[in-house]
């Protein structure tokens, strides 16, 4: 039923490459900036157009695909996934909160433009995304899941920023408990919402829903995993973004509480998860799959 | 056709008082803070239970009673617009931003609860503002519109900070022209959308629509042109914020391009716009002359 590791991880690279290419080409020929302050529409061009994995909307893309829907229904969701995205990265950068100076190889946005700028081109991204959901090409009542969904995504990844940044974690939990509590806030709720939207862009059955909803989940918890060792083994020059900064900032990470060997098996085994998780899914499901495991042995 | 201005004050009055108690009762009863960490809805409740005039929420209830809806139907988008407006004052009361240090005459949320905080806080109030819309009580076709409106209302709000905060207002513009369109943005864009929601909510056909949207255009201007005026007249303690600072900020202002006495006149212009553009409604929309008259002679 799985592919083999190897072709699957190629056809993992295929998809985001296609995905990336689809998404670039809505953002950029869909989006009427005409109407903003020219340096508010060139910083958000900035952060939304400045490259990325583009995982967010190659999830959405790839759901709606999997579960039997066009591609043309998605881009709206995709898009707005994006946006998302990049807003929180320009909000988790500032000064106030990561202080990072680098992201996806180029200055960060504040640093760029300025931290009032990259504050309010923040918000301008947030408000856009959900306006991509309100012109959808789809049923009313669908643009209306999508949009609570994409509301609970964002309000979860506030809360895992807040986690991860100012701490207030329930009392009680064990180490382990509470990275994964944070993580599955912080990356894994957008990620989840992807997921979750491509599915309902695409009309999925419940079935068919929960199967994706369960490959979201793994997806995002694997990502933040590989994430956190990215940070301890790799340059920022490779990674594109400042890395060693967990340690140096006290913060608790997947390999600091369980060691890095015993990472790679959490990798391993949430890459099985998911794929097993869209198994029902059949040969339309390949592109998932190859997703997945790219993502378990990304280096950047 | 038009009330007393005596008379009518205090039914403005009335009219705000009732809405703000409804959109409060709603606020602490329907929202579900449950999931997110205690500190972070500490902050988010700081700043959207703190207070204030409440005049967006009312305007949305108020313009759906006004073409024939019930309250109830109004409440979810009241709360939307709320939050969205908390979130603007949050943001721009930064030390990035405007670096204000009162509102409401209260610490601004930054002071109290520090800058990171602050920016997620604010990033939360948006993001559950749309997750209200996805859940109101309507149809799924007026909840995308409701959607679509106040994305497009935060977009050119920000757009209005930006211009305010940052410059890049068009060339060739009169001074009268920039302030206008700095304020049609700034602070326009979320009461016409407020008005617009509560007719939408109310089920308004495409005149009373028209109406409410000339009204809130109205109503929007001028509460700017008090907002300035007050700044130049008022003490910070009894505005609750702090006063004299367009000035030295060197901002342009109504009363610094029109000069104080012809921004009175703006104001009862603009009051009379309003008045008129909501009087084919008939009674239904006395409670929106009211607030048109309080808020042309609002001190605070």
């Amino acid at each position: 039923m799985e592919h083999t590791t190897t072709t699957s991880v190629q056809e993992g690279r295929d998809v985001l490459a296609a995905s990336g290419k689809q998404i670039d080409q809505w953002m950029a020929n869909s989006i009427d900036w005409s109407h903003f302050p020219p340096h508010l529409t060139e910083a958000a061009r900035y952060s939304v157009l400045g490259g990325g994995k583009r995982l967010r909307p190659a999830l959405v893309i790839q759901c709606c695909n999997a579960v039997g829907g066009d591609t043309d229904a998605a881009l709206a969701s995709a898009a707005a996934l994006e946006f998302v995205h990049c807003f929180s990265l320009v909000h988790d950068d500032l000064p106030a909160l990561d202080n990072d100076e680098l992201r996806r190889g180029q200055p960060t946005l504040h640093v760029h433009a300025g931290e009032a700028m990259a504050i309010l081109a923040g918000d301008l991204m947030l408000a856009m995304a959900f306006g991509f959901l309100a012109d959808a090409p789809c049923e009313p009542t669908v643009r209306t899941l999508l949009v609570g969904e994409l509301a609970r995504g964002t309000s979860d990844m506030v809360a895992g920023q807040v986690y991860d940044t100012l701490g207030g974690l329930p009392e009680g939990l064990t180490p382990i408990d509470q990275v994964r509590l944070v993580h599955l806030n912080k990356t894994g709720a957008l990620i989840k919402a992807a997921c979750r939207m491509g599915a309902m862009c695409g009309g999925a059955d419940a079935e068919s829903l929960d199967s994706v909803t369960r490959y979201g989940d793994a997806m995002g918890l694997m990502f933040q995993v590989v994430d956190d060792l990215l940070d301890i083994t790799q340059s920022a020059q490779h990674v594109g973004k400042a890395t060693g900064k967990d340690a140096a900032n006290g913060k608790r990470t997947y390999p600091g509480v369980l060691g890095e060997a015993a990472c790679r098996d959490e990798v391993a085994r949430l890459r099985t998860e998911a794929v097993m998780a869209v198994s029902n899914l059949g040969d339309a499901a390949d592109p998932l799959v190859g997703l997945a495991n790219l993502m378990a042995i990304r280096t950047q």
